[in-house]
């Protein structure tokens, strides 16, 4: 019954040359999580958790989907069940779950943060959340606990333009160890035909299109002054050029008339070159998703909103219109440094060969292929990214992993995907594919779990 | 020249975990095959065979596809020549098949059913043709006995809902220890553009649109009465809900009027939708198959007909639609157990993410990612099918693998399946990606082999 | 610093089979390369190259690529850059490149052809430029050396149905032991929409659509005269069948109209029925290349133009269209030997169970799932072609590797392919999945690397 955890010293890393990489060049080195969605109130405010199911089942809608799919009835997933109880149907579905990441995680997160050694299931369950209870009353099990535990040197939250900064503010001035700084998320601007649209620009006090755009300058210069260094996109797909007029379209969403697909697509054409310009201009990354179909159970949506486990992978078609736009910023000389993301596999190809015709020095790869990321962020998932990239591209660019999570416990991601980069790699020496050149191997290990991001994104 | 069959005890076991499960928790279930094409009255008037090629090669496109590949002239495949020189010919096509699962199946056949131990090729053929050719004669190389024999508890056969279903009540009386139940696969009635359309509802006596919907609905009663757990369609698109009338489309269609594609979407949506509806009042499953793109080779169509080796997979996008499609059934409450099959491997972690969105209790796994199938049943797709649930839903829930075949001799699928599946976890335990925990690894694989279809399917 | 290179005997063959396989039935043979790019007119005046840098850099984009990921700028990658920097560029980038297949090629390069054992990196950079330097004055390093001494017995270049295929009578007037021989490659008669198509048929001097056919048709004559065995086309599109009148489009394209997307597709139909049509009677081979989006960044197609790095994967929809054309052929008896490749890795169960519609003897793999190619072209792509064929076709009727280059010293990519297939094959016998019949590994190998080709295309 009590059978003990996966997590040993080798855990994941199945050479020696696999080992030595990760103990040299990995293990020790600080995290930069630039992509998150962490909040940034509950940084500042530091308020803690009540227990492991609170921590663990809080807001992780990852770990929603799986208890859905073992059957657990939804009062004891987000509903007013007994944490004990939560607790323990988590721990039954992820025993059932072998061979997923949240396997995986959890048995780090529960080495890591809590230092336990036996293996989670329905029967170790009640143990476990009784020992981890008091903990819960230190300070190391706050919010900030977790995050200076892990070694996190850098964290990037996502705001909206509109948001007043001011938990950034408190955080900064507490004088927290990790630097937090915002990133730049305008989807709200973005997406003229959704509701909401017309109240949110409103709140903003925008005067006209041309106004929208002074505001998100402005923004965009109160959020570099926090810190800053890149923005973030979800499309839902890539907008064409049009020839509709972009400032026509916004004042007849303002009027509340109904959009056509043309003026809809040269709207967030043209707002999204402004963007893209301003982000040029300061030196800023955009990050560009596209591959989610978001809330596509009308049902759940009503019932728990946006983020709570039904969304899915998409399948448009994304290189000509993609090659189009990328196109079109550089040559308005508009492009920054970019990051692309699909959520679906298969566009990996597609993406790690389209970035390479637009790349350019002197910036080590402008243009990057974006981690393996949300339904992408296993072994398998993480494996064929890094394969792709070096298949495709120079992999000793690469900026590294992100957690996008949600979850205070969620930074032993950044380990899961050290081990298994310095198991690729290890692997390729050992077979005799690339030397054992213990120099270029360590830069390149070094460049990937820390110093690309620094750089690259300029923290 | 006479190189022994790969067919050992540790055949596709490579770790000693691999092993230990498949001896312990695998081999020894009986078979649950929920989807097949064997004919019911084959196995109600138990016919036997003529030699080793008329079971091997007698309905099975599989094969032929693989000799037309290999330069066979037609005559030698499926036309007037000698059994035993087309058995002479599949043993060379098969024997340059490397990596073929026609290799291993046929390996597998050749072990399990008739002891054959040396490898299959152009110069064994003749000895294996005679060897085997005076077993045909006796009760356990006839249909039963191959089913018997391959210790098979339940059959699931695919029948048109006008169906008698009399040779199922001719199985049922003779007291053949296997049930063979039949699966509703109504695609006649929902292909309201595709030739014989009109005949067929005419031969129905159907009253219009509410009189096929009756004669349906009575048709499944009576399916239900012989045991039917599932149904079966095979979409050669998602339908789109527009808004025209169904009925009127249906009447246009059966008054010879050429459908538009707005007319046949109306009339599939709802029909779809209605078929749906009843499903889940009865406690069926409805299994859903896109991806298949058939007869393209139009000469080949009129010489040979349907299901003769002439289909492909096809690239259709599907998310959207279909997760539209299922978000209106889940919305009426009409969403029954539902297994989403494709037969592109690209729509794998389409489907996995898009069936999480619709997961609720108290059903394990309601909607289920259809097993690797027809283009993909080689050991290759079977992993990706399996790591892809992993990596995104539960795989402990799985219902596991079905052969879809036309051959009474394929059931060695199964073998050849969890195989597979124990080593894919055996290799993760011993990788120390799972703890070695007995208990779990015993009831997950055997729920994967048996019992989660037994239980899902209700048997 | 002066680490060994990787290229040992056993590179990227992991067990003993493997290197049996290897060394008995793939080291040796000769080299044909149905598929490339380079000049003629280069092998016929036998130029040489200034240093290693000419000899690498001088026209192979995919090294311009990969420098220009690592940030090098343009000045050392096609501008007017010392050589010995520019080397010394490339060299630090390609250490970076961990994974890529330029790291495995130009490993390979530098043992085969210069007899180099240290890795190249930027710190031996310079020393390797300077030994290599002296050597270029010598006749093996000519590019006639080059081919020479990599054992190949046949080349097809690539050419324009215009081409006066002088250089291919002065290279056999010569007495070259290697042969080559035109490929025909009329995209410029194809591409009706493109610049410059009214000027291309005006220089052909074709009257009419139909002149335009017999111009072709004699041009296919001469090539054919020429030894002459393939045609090439890189498709945009699948051409869809439309009511239009492909003479009326020709006409209108040729008084400067501005053609609709219904009479470019008529057009384009008809001519590929005809060029089918042509191809098949003559015996000759027809390759589609589907899945390249050219020249997708402007700025630097201006800068320079085609092939030059700035191409990238796409992802249109191919399986109905591309059935319809192959059907409507081989309805027609006009459908040639056929290699179906495309560019994006998805597109490789959709081709290969295509492909499987269309077989029939007594040819063998009439129609071919074309080799891991540009963009495929490492061992990651060449392993899932290879296991992709192998799951859907007879492997051992593949007619191999291709090298798709413009360099001179790509030769050793067959070597790479050779040693992947070896180890892929080897395994598979090790692990039990394929009998260790030594007499027909054999054939299978030497099939693939050399035996289908010479057979299939009729060399």
């Amino acid at each position: 019954m009590s059978v003990k955890t996966i997590i040993s010293e080798d855990f994941l890393l199945s050479t020696k040359t696999a080992r030595r990489l990760y103990r040299t060049y990995a293990e020790l080195l600080p995290i930069i999580d630039y992509h998150c969605h962490l909040d940034p109130k509950r940084i500042a405010e530091n308020s803690g958790f009540t227990s492991i199911a609170d921590l663990f089942l809080g807001g992780d809608h990852y770990k929603w989907r799986a208890m859905r799919s073992f059957g657990v009835p939804e009062e004891l997933i987000t509903g007013d069940g007994d944490p004990r109880d939560k607790f323990r149907e988590y721990a039954k579905t992820v025993s059932y779950a072998i061979g997923n990441p949240l396997y995986h995680w959890t048995a780090l997160e529960l080495k890591r943060y809590f230092n336990v050694d036996v293996a989670l299931n329905g029967e170790t369950a009640d143990a476990i959340y009784d020992a981890t209870l008091p903990l819960f009353k230190k300070e190391e099990y706050k919010p900030r606990g977790f995050i200076s535990r892990s070694n996190v040197e850098t964290i990037c939250t996502t705001d909206d333009p509109a948001d007043s900064l001011e938990f950034h503010d408190a955080i900064k001035k507490s004088g927290f160890g990790t630097k937090v700084v915002p990133a730049f998320r305008p989807d709200r601007c973005v997406n003229i035909r959704k509701t909401g649209f017309r109240d949110y620009i409103a709140k903003l006090g925008a005067d006209g299109y041309d106004g929208l755009k002074r505001i998100l300058s402005g923004s965009m210069d109160r959020f570099a002054a926090h810190g800053c260094r890149l923005s973030d996109h979800g499309l839902d797909f890539i907008p064409e050029k049009t020839k509709e007029s972009p400032a026509a379209a916004f004042d007849k969403a303002m009027a509340g008339g109904e959009l056509t697909d043309a003026e809809e697509n040269a709207y967030i054409y043209d707002m999204m070159v402004f963007l893209a310009s301003e982000y040029a201009r300061r030196g800023w990354c955009m990050q560009l998703h596209v591959g989610a179909l978001r809330n596509v159970n009308g049902t759940a949506y009503e019932r728990f909103g946006p983020d709570s486990g039904y969304d899915c992978i998409d399948d448009t078609r994304l290189a000509r219109s993609l090659a189009r736009f990328l196109d079109e910023l550089d040559a308005l000389d508009a492009l920054p440094k970019t990051v692309l993301y699909s959520l679906n596999p298969g566009d990996l190809y597609i993406l790690g060969t389209l970035m390479g015709c637009f790349q350019k020095g002197p910036s080590r790869s402008r243009i990057q292929l974006g981690s393996a990321w949300w339904f992408n962020d296993h072994r398998d998932g993480i494996e064929a990214h890094l394969k792709a990239l070096a298949n495709l591209g120079v992999l000793g660019t690469f900026v590294g992993m992100l957690t996008d999570s949600r979850s205070f416990a969620s930074y032993p991601r950044h380990e899961y995907f050290r081990r298994i980069l310095c198991d690729l790699l290890g692997g390729w020496v050992e077979r005799g594919e690339y030397p054992d050149d213990e120099e270029t191997l360590g830069a390149i290990v070094g460049g990937i779990c820390y110093g690309n991001a620094k750089e690259y994104f300029g923290f």
